[in-house]
């Protein structure tokens, strides 16, 4: 069964009506594992595009036997084949590739195109969260979210300095703070009419 | 005379119709006088509370013999007395003082109320550029010109990799740098119904 005959049904899925947070290049899954540990009476749904990247976190999710995890091996370009309006509460990006050449900026996943699915899906007020090490990524997304008119909610330029014990790190989080580069993070709002 | 007895007739002072841009906070006179320097056309005005800093502030310019600064020994709290509705074009903000702790955040120069006044002394989709080198006080200022409405236009988290040959350099900015700390940057519009 190919994932977007759950459109519009994903709360359907697994144990009834959970609200849903999708996490947008999932990796090998070390975040959403977590996250699903942590906050059991909620349905992550990853999406990753690299199959063989994405083995791996279904692999880790076999072994921890979390029942409210969904991966799935699409292109976050389909995001609207794949969920309804309104059907999302949260959204995390998570070191997301930053395509520093300005000619690939159409495919940060904070580039307007993207924005407008985000918002679409996610229900009025959703919220955002995006993680980076990548300072030119993080630049450009707070003005990309600022003009498409998303609220900045929330802003760290040193995640780690607050010590928030509820985080869960990514691999990209655990290698780039190790090497103790600051890890950024916002959180973001996206009002509707 | 008194410095409020020129609002809404700034433009008729110095030579006629500049444009004026303001900085709050200027210190001991490096950023207002290297500006003014830069740009002949464009009429600097200068506030600053603090009497035993402006004073240094007023050799510098005496020296420069700069014609298109007026320098004002005012608390910014007091801007709507000094400016009428749309009279300005830029604002700047360099260094403002962090008020770090919560209860203090009335003070700090991006509280919404001070917003409330650049918006109004600000022509519409009139600009604010804020630098400082304080992580506290930036984090804070995304959010909170974010909240108020402004739009960001520009984040820098560390200005000095761009080697902008057109950046003034303030004192602060100059002893923070060389140091080694990162200089953020931003600029923020405010849109006016
Ligand atoms: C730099 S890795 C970060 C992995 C993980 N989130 C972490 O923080 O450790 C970015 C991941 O996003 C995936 N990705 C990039 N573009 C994507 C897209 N359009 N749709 C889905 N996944 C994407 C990549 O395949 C890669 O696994
Ligand atoms: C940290 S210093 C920075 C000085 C200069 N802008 C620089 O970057 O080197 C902040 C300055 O703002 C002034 N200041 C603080 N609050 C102010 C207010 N409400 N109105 C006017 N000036 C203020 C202080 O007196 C001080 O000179």
């Amino acid at each position: 069964m190919h994932p977007s005959e759950y459109k519009g049904k994903w709360k359907q899925l697994k144990t009834a009506n959970k609200s849903i947070h999708l996490e947008i290049g999932t990796g090998k899954g070390q975040f959403i594992d977590g996250m699903a540990q942590q906050h059991p009476d909620i349905h992550f749904i990853g999406i990753e595009v690299a199959k063989s990247i994405i083995v791996s976190a279904v692999e880790k999710v076999k072994e921890t036997q979390r029942k409210n995890i969904t991966l799935i091996n699409e292109d976050a370009q389909d995001l609207s084949d794949l969920f309804e309006n309104n059907e999302v509460e949260k959204i995390y990006l998570n070191f997301s590739d930053p395509w520093p050449k300005n000619k690939h900026a159409k495919r940060r996943l904070t580039y307007h195109t993207f924005l407008e699915q985000y918002q679409r899906i996610l229900k009025p007020n959703g919220e955002l969260i995006l993680k980076t090490d990548n300072k030119g990524l993080f630049e450009y997304s707070l003005v990309s979210f600022s003009q498409f008119g998303g609220i900045l909610e929330d802003v760290s330029l040193d995640l780690h300095l607050l010590d928030d014990p509820f985080n869960v790190m990514t691999e990209y989080e655990e290698k780039f703070s190790a090497k103790g580069q600051p890890i950024y993070r916002s959180r973001i709002r996206f009002p509707r009419e």
